[in-house]
């Protein structure tokens, strides 16, 4: 069978509507079917952000995945809606695969788009990742002329974490969740925690921004990044 | 004085107008001065981006900085530019910086940033960064679940990108201009140059994507990006 339609991973920012692209909100106004990664129960984040910009009357794909921290998601469970999203493109008609932040940047689409990457035609429309997004709501540059970023997943192991903040000017630490006491107590033994930001629900209506020293939560929600600049003037 | 204008640090996204947010494309719609960054001559990248996007009559401050290799611009420069700006703030007019990508990911609007923070109004208006525009552009995911990324400009010494590289799962190179040789033999030598793409001028009308093997001049453009992923299934 010929894949007729057009398969989009569409970036949707970070979370404040206003920031998905020209790009992203023309498309969704023409596709007649999108999907979205959702939690086992609850609502979707991605298709809420996307919320003010459907035009109505499309079919929608709610990809439910487990969310069990340190795991992820089952073979079984994307071969299946794969074959939802494909009878779709079969049939002619585009599917749009709304992603939080930017699809190629640690987003779930990955495993979507490997199911389809040497099938047919596939875009991935860039969106604003939660990087930035975070380091705005901060008001901080997280990054700067020569210096090394790093980003890491909180889910490291202590002395992973240690070292390698410790060689690296400017980082982002995703995923802080249940690992925020973890986090800080490292920034805490390299002298670093002074220059560290908390950010959480960034550019969202419950968006939160504290000095890390202020945050002491043991945990933090999933959409939470700890972000940490080395001590210098950004004058040039 | 008092600044009672509000100036935006404002991403333009990687260079399609269409990536721009919507955020950002109302907020060319209504203020009355643009200020932007362009080389001693020629044109500014940032202000191609949002020429689509202008309804003409603002007012632009082209912000000229000398394009040295490793050399960053000279403090004057920018004080010049910023009274400019602050006349404009203190007669109550909003001002737009615009920038190419993400404000705080490697841009310039830092030096521009540093002397308004502490003055007023500033708010920072998150973009596309080249990062996820270049892995699209690839058609390939950037890092995925907990992986740690590294984003390395070019201009480090060998042996400092080889031993970064070395210990990074998913690897942007930026700034890759005269060091594209040198880059190109150090993951030769990691043996992780026949995972690699080479982007040029992402989501431009001239970007240029090859596999790293196929890509054999010594030099590259600035906007250029080498992305190195591990090799492994994207299959969950």
């Amino acid at each position: 069978m010929t894949q007729v339609g057009t398969l989009y991973g569409l970036g949707v920012g970070p979370g404040d509507p206003d920031l998905i692209t020209l790009k992203a909100h023309a498309i969704l106004q023409r596709v007649p079917v999108i999907a979205y990664p959702a939690p086992d129960t609850g609502d979707s984040l991605a298709r809420a952000i996307a919320a003010p910009h459907l035009p109505g009357g499309q079919e929608e794909i709610v990809i439910r995945t487990p969310m069990v921290p340190g795991a992820f998601p089952a073979n079984d469970v994307y071969d299946h809606y794969a074959g939802e999203i494909r009878e779709h493109l079969n049939a002619g008609r585009d599917v749009a695969v709304l992603c939080e932040g930017d699809p190629f940047l640690y987003g779930s689409f990955m495993y979507v788009f490997s199911r389809f990457v040497d099938a047919g035609k596939v875009v991935v429309v860039p969106g604003v990742s939660s990087l930035g997004a975070c380091a705005a709501a901060a008001g901080s540059p997280l990054v700067s002329r020569n210096q090394v970023l790093t980003v890491l997943p909180a889910t490291l192991d202590e002395g992973e974490l240690e070292q390698r903040i410790q060689n690296s000017a400017a980082v982002a630490v995703m995923k802080v969740g249940r690992h925020a006491a973890k986090v800080r107590a490292v920034l805490e033994r390299l002298g670093r925690a002074d220059t560290a930001w908390y950010v959480e629900h960034a550019t969202m209506d419950n968006e939160k921004v504290l000095p890390l020293a202020e945050f002491s939560d043991p945990k933090a929600p999933y959409f939470s990044m700890i972000l940490v600049r080395e001590r210098e003037g950004v004058t040039p």
